[in-house]
């Protein structure tokens, strides 16, 4: 990273003073009444000649920079997401920058509510993973309007505006969900049911079609009854389960997200079905609580770090000033891998 | 809630105006080229009859109230504190509350710098869960004096800032971890392991000194090896595991969190030791992929629904203009229960 793009903290006018950064604070925001005099003078000289302001409106107003990043997620529980935002805010931290997030339940009015009240703040940068709901057809043209009209850069994550161009660091879902079909496909099942993500986002659609794609290269018909339709909430997956359970003849369930294959085995628990030995399971995700499980779930593994570092590398070009801006939108596409575990029977 | 506290949102203003949400953004943002004259007169109207702003910034300078409130939390992957974030979320949005959040990944320095950015960003209201080095003797002190001098309203959540005098809704966290001593004991342990916390921070503190209590009123001599001092993240518990495993006489381990008690959990797995069989576990937070476990974990549940319904009484009535501000300071003291599922044997 350039040295020109790096702003002072609040560390380097403590650094400077000779102070902690709790008296750099006090002192700058008029609140140092215990603080001596010559204190207040030497911080407030070190604070103006690292040109640093604890102030981002002030501060905004003359630099338009409020070393501030803003993050749109769809769920803050879905740990996806905010693996994300830490990794993210650990590597933007380390050269000054905070990070504000706002949640949007994966619902438009409030991914569209964010934007405007995040750019209203002065953000230097957005990030944004749009809800389910912005992705449907009514809502991804007004959304697209509102995102292009901003005056800050803002990258799109993870789910993709269709064909919009806009900078993007998407995973290959496709890819894995072809990955998991195909790994069951090789333990020798043939009716593998999917629960899929809400079919409105792309990242479900792609997941799904990754599956047609595994099963039609094999040969094996897809049926139209193996699709479930889920919302990657733990819940649905859940209630499926107990529908699929009384399809005997199907021997594997391939999961869109880790989330749901977790309802899965709460209800299979439930119903007394052994996984792998009644029903092979394949998640999609591999969050960490995969591999803790007593039967630890293969799942598919999206490439987090490749992802946040993507976005962090982006941040940098972005708002390093001395570089010019009028270069190509950029589509990174993150390849995903299967770790595989002993959710899934060789039949 | 009474209604004049209640903000028109720009769900109101497009109601009112027989137009989207979208509409109404784009016209107020001066973004709606495409929008006829006629349409973007009669938003402004409703806007104008609605009093509402959609700029927060400018508002606030005029109302003082930006409708967004801050909350910091000390690591975004602790679905605890996400759960909170969710819960208070969706109640506070009904009333046109927005919430963003930062992230302190629980470090000192972000929590102060967080809590200044936040209200220079004009937040109305801070709920403020600290970061454990943010608890330590060294720090407490300064922390308390930034956000006494702080002009909104504050709430601390779960960890406790000693006996400094503040807005508080923390758990009795030393009755959950005498229940979970208890439960242990009642079942024929009497070697038993505490991973606890760091014990610069209270609720680690609190949750060993009820694990103490338990063991002096049943007359069991407390050992000082038997205490592990972990972090509350998953990793420490994983490393602690291994030390406990090679001391055979311990037959059960309490572990003040769940995400240690997944990283004993893991631990065990791979070196084989059989949970119950082979020694008990009892967690704390109840997590709900403790109960997906193929040995569902015992646990400590903390009833966030009622931590969540306490922060959001408060944000009413704090943001309630037409109430006295002179009220003590509520201190909300919420009681734990305990899950009992089949990580404990009776020996």
């Amino acid at each position: 990273m350039k040295q020109s793009m790096r702003k002072a903290t609040i560390r380097d006018v403590a650094d400077m003073a000779g102070v902690s950064v709790t008296t750099v604070s006090l002192v700058l925001n008029n609140k140092g009444k215990s603080i001596s005099a010559d204190t207040i003078k030497r911080v407030k000289e070190s604070a103006q000649s690292c040109h640093y302001s604890a102030s981002p409106i002030a501060a905004s107003m003359i630099t338009k920079k409020t070393q501030t990043i803003g993050y749109i997620i769809p769920d803050i529980q879905n740990i996806f997401f905010s693996q994300i935002a830490k990794n993210v805010e650990t590597e933007m931290n380390k050269v000054g920058y905070n990070l504000i997030l706002c949640n949007s339940d994966d619902r438009y009015d409030r991914d569209l509510h964010s934007i405007l009240s995040l750019a209203n703040r002065q953000i230097d940068l957005l990030i944004f993973a749009p809800s389910a709901e912005s992705l449907k057809a009514q809502n991804v043209d007004n959304l697209y309007h509102v995102l292009s009209n901003l005056e800050i850069p803002y990258i799109i994550v993870d789910r993709d505006l269709g064909d919009k161009p806009c900078h993007k660091i998407v995973n290959d879902h496709e890819f894995g969900g072809y990955l998991a079909t195909r790994y069951l496909i090789d333990q020798g099942h043939t009716n593998i049911a999917c629960i899929s993500g809400p079919l409105e986002v792309s990242s479900a659609q792609y997941r799904y079609r990754g599956y047609v794609n595994a099963l039609q290269e094999a040969g094996i018909t897809v049926i139209k009854e193996n699709l479930y339709e889920g919302d990657y909430y733990f819940d649905s997956g859940y209630k499926i389960a107990n529908q699929i359970f009384t399809r005997k003849e199907v021997t594997a369930v391939f999961a869109s997200n880790d989330l749901m294959a977790y309802g899965v085995l709460k209800a299979a628990r439930e119903a007394n079905v052994k996984i792998p030995d009644d029903l092979s399971l394949v998640g999609f995700d591999d969050l960490y609580f995969s591999s803790i499980l007593d039967v630890p779930l293969t799942s598919v593994k999206q490439d987090i770090d490749k992802i946040s570092k993507g976005i962090c590398n982006f941040i940098v070009q972005e708002l390093d000033t001395s570089k010019d801006k009028t270069r190509d939108f950029i589509t990174e596409m993150i390849q995903p891998s299967i770790t595989i575990r002993k959710s899934v029977k060789k039949i």
